[in-house]
């Protein structure tokens, strides 16, 4: 059956380390994970909550989006990201209905296929839309 | 057993008729409700996704702190809320961490207990921290 769930939120920060260490003192959460994607430039902290997870991203380099981000904005939220079980076919639907994309579907950690849908297309909103392996 | 979810992502929104409407198209779903909330100065448009919700925000007075955000801001990414089984204990725990809250645990909607946890206790993030009726 189609769905939508709500994959992570994503929260751009200067310092992943310790910002994971705030976060886990203040949710209380010791599942903590940390990836680095080289491709986009950033360093993660994953904190698993029940349903989800909130991924704290720091700039691995000066090209980085996030850095870019942090300069103009500041920390703070930086975007949400939806699960859908078929990403090609909602690519398909949301184009059709005239959506944005940044950049094609690409492969993203873990073996998850991901893209993100244009903040003009969302009123303000950047999202990620990504599928899990099966 | 303690838990911490994501319970919802809220948006701020000029319009909230129309960006109820955008995101319905965009993410294919039908399943919208929408609430005042006068206490809070908001009109609230709730999409229910699969594991939480997005909520869109738009203020129904000039008081209304989503009002200043999009004057400050423009529309975008405004909290995340978090939801917990046990908000007056996890309250207690995060303030002897040192967190720091806007307000006490007040009536939310539809039964919820809220309070939000200040941005400058989570790197720049306005969070909700929400418990719903058993």
């Amino acid at each position: 059956m189609r769905y939508m769930k709500i994959d992570h939120i994503a929260i751009a920060v200067n310092d992943v380390e310790e910002s994971a260490k705030t976060y886990q003192e203040a949710l209380g959460i010791n599942n903590v994970e940390f990836e680095t994607v080289e491709t986009e430039g950033v360093k993660v902290a994953i904190i698993h909550l029940e349903n989800g997870r909130i991924e704290l991203m720091q700039p691995t380099n000066e090209n980085s989006p996030i850095k870019k981000f942090l300069e103009k904005k500041g920390q703070g939220l930086h975007h949400m990201a939806l699960e859908t079980d078929n990403i090609d076919g909602e690519v398909s639907r949301m184009e059709n209905c005239g959506i944005q994309f940044l950049g094609k579907i690409r492969p993203g950690s873990a073996g998850t296929k991901v893209t993100f849908i244009h903040p003009k297309s969302l009123d303000g909103v950047l999202a990620e839309l990504c599928s899990h392996p099966k």
